[in-house]
């Protein structure tokens, strides 16, 4: 079953008016959601919907405005009051473009947010509005520190953006090789992760999905770089923003009031015919086995989005249902 | 054997002056190689001083004065005009520095950059400058994309740092899971890499050192999300910087000419005993098997420095003695 990505924003924007969202944050919060879904992210745009309305009536998730508390030159400290996620993230990415597009440069520092859902939404949103972006968010501790064996790390996602006229460059990642969500996949269908993506219950690396979910212990990308760089990113957003560690948000039991920091940059000339080379030079190696061709980043998700909008995009129909029925 | 600090410096700076480096610039540049030994990166400190004094005979690099050629906001692009890579990195994170104490924020742009050595010498710079410090640079193609077989991306280093009164955090890594030097290394001893280095010539993940000294074919960390991550630093820099790009430095076959960026933010708070809180949980982790413990990035390094300072640096006595016949 495939839905136009209009009704989605219809839906999703009707169901958060009852949940006393003034309709124009209503009207945003479900364009971002839909466009979630639309670019082919369903994991955190329909199928995420309803845990995002739980939240909501359950006071972890206002329908509150963020605020700007503290000015420093181009850096700014906003507070989120725990409002949506995806309107407090698009607002702070605004506010960095609205910098950059003023000085070059604008750095904001978001505390007291929520899960901003798909990070690469403000990727695309820095990138559409002509700025090269960097965003990063903390998380719950889910990943394990080099040396370590227990989850003491965020998954912390980073996402850089740079516009780009046939298509914007947009890398979206965690910290983590792979979410819990995805090892779990592979594990209810017996089948080996593509790559290590964890440790075993006796301490090696491993593939095996089952035993991954089994131990908990999942890898950060690039093992020792990875969680070197996942505490890097924690300690700069707490220091920024003021706003709650990985340490913080793991200790309340809830992954609420998280912290975020968005950048960009606004150049006159971004040099676009020598990043057509750029790609050309990446794609050109001669493919692996079993590949499926050499992307750059945002290229497939851009491709999904031009196919969602021309034939409708996927739902999972008890969702749907459960969302018209909301 | 071990040398004093000071006395690589002397000895540095002796022979730059030989290659008509001015006194200045020539005991900048033998402080920056001088420290990367103190602090125990040996391999781009004395080591190789003698690989750099070549480059400098060869006219790769020269004796030049780094440029600002273009100023937008708070977005400098300088021409390094094939200077010295340590000293105009050093120019250019200095100039961020300077911008970020202006405006809490600044962004350099380098093309025409050489190769910076350690890049964490320029996270520590910030760091001792009371700032956040981001930096990267691109490379010579060394790392395979995802999906392909050759080499088309860098492994691009990425620097990022922030200043802690007992210990700056300094992150440091380059974007590929292993260097060449170090997979060579373990295939010298036939020891298994710890963790997945590269392909073997068939195209499977492997350890095994010899086989990947074999394909040439080395991995970007976290597989797809590295690779992603090269690709746009590289974009990033050329587009800001308007130099060259890693398929513009492996078309000319020489890792010279590279682009590079330094942003620096500066916040009157960090948040230090926030900070703390955050190393002591993530330490908080029982080690895993054969774990010698958790660390932060900039950790061992300080350890290494402190003993260094202490007890005179270890030296490659063969070097030693041809740096001083220089």
């Amino acid at each position: 079953m495939r839905i136009p990505y209009q009704q989605f924003q219809q839906e999703f924007k009707r169901v958060l008016m009852t949940l006393d969202f003034p309709e124009a944050k209503a009207g945003q919060c479900a364009t971002l959601f839909a466009e979630n879904s639309r670019d082919g992210v369903y994991t955190h745009g329909l199928n995420r919907f309803p845990t995002f309305v739980g939240h909501v009536k359950a006071s972890l998730v206002h329908p509150a405005e963020p605020e700007l508390v503290e000015t420093n030159g181009l850096v700014e400290r906003w507070d989120g009051h725990l409002g949506p996620g995806p309107t407090n993230a698009a607002t702070g990415m605004a506010r960095a473009i609205a910098l950059a597009g003023q000085h070059g440069l604008g750095c904001v520092a978001l505390r007291n947010a929520n899960h901003w859902m798909r990070g690469g939404t403000y990727g695309w949103q820095a990138a559409e509005a002509g700025c090269i972006g960097l965003c990063f968010t903390n998380t719950i501790a889910n990943v394990t520190p080099w040396g370590g064996t227990d989850a003491r790390l965020g998954n912390n996602p980073l996402v850089l953006a740079v516009p780009r006229a046939a298509g914007h460059l947009v890398l979206d990642m965690a910290l983590s090789q792979y979410s819990f969500g995805k090892v779990s996949t592979y594990a209810a269908a017996h089948e080996a992760l593509p790559v290590p993506g964890g440790y075993d219950q006796a301490g090696n690396l491993t593939t095996d999905a089952a035993e991954i979910m089994a131990s908990q212990r999942g890898v950060p990308i690039g093992f020792w770089k990875g969680s070197g760089l996942a505490l890097m990113l924690d300690v700069v957003l707490t220091a920024l923003s003021g706003g709650r560690s990985t340490a913080d948000i793991t200790r309340s039991g809830q992954e609420s009031g998280v912290s975020q920091c968005f950048i960009c940059i606004r150049q006159p000339a971004l040099h676009e015919s020598v990043i057509e080379e750029m790609l050309r030079f990446t794609k050109s190696s001669p493919l692996g086995p079993g590949s499926a061709g050499i992307f750059y980043p945002g290229e497939q998700s851009l491709a999904t989005r031009t196919a969602n909008l021309a034939q409708g995009t996927p739902v999972n129909e008890a969702i749907w249902e459960q969302v018209l029925r909301m």
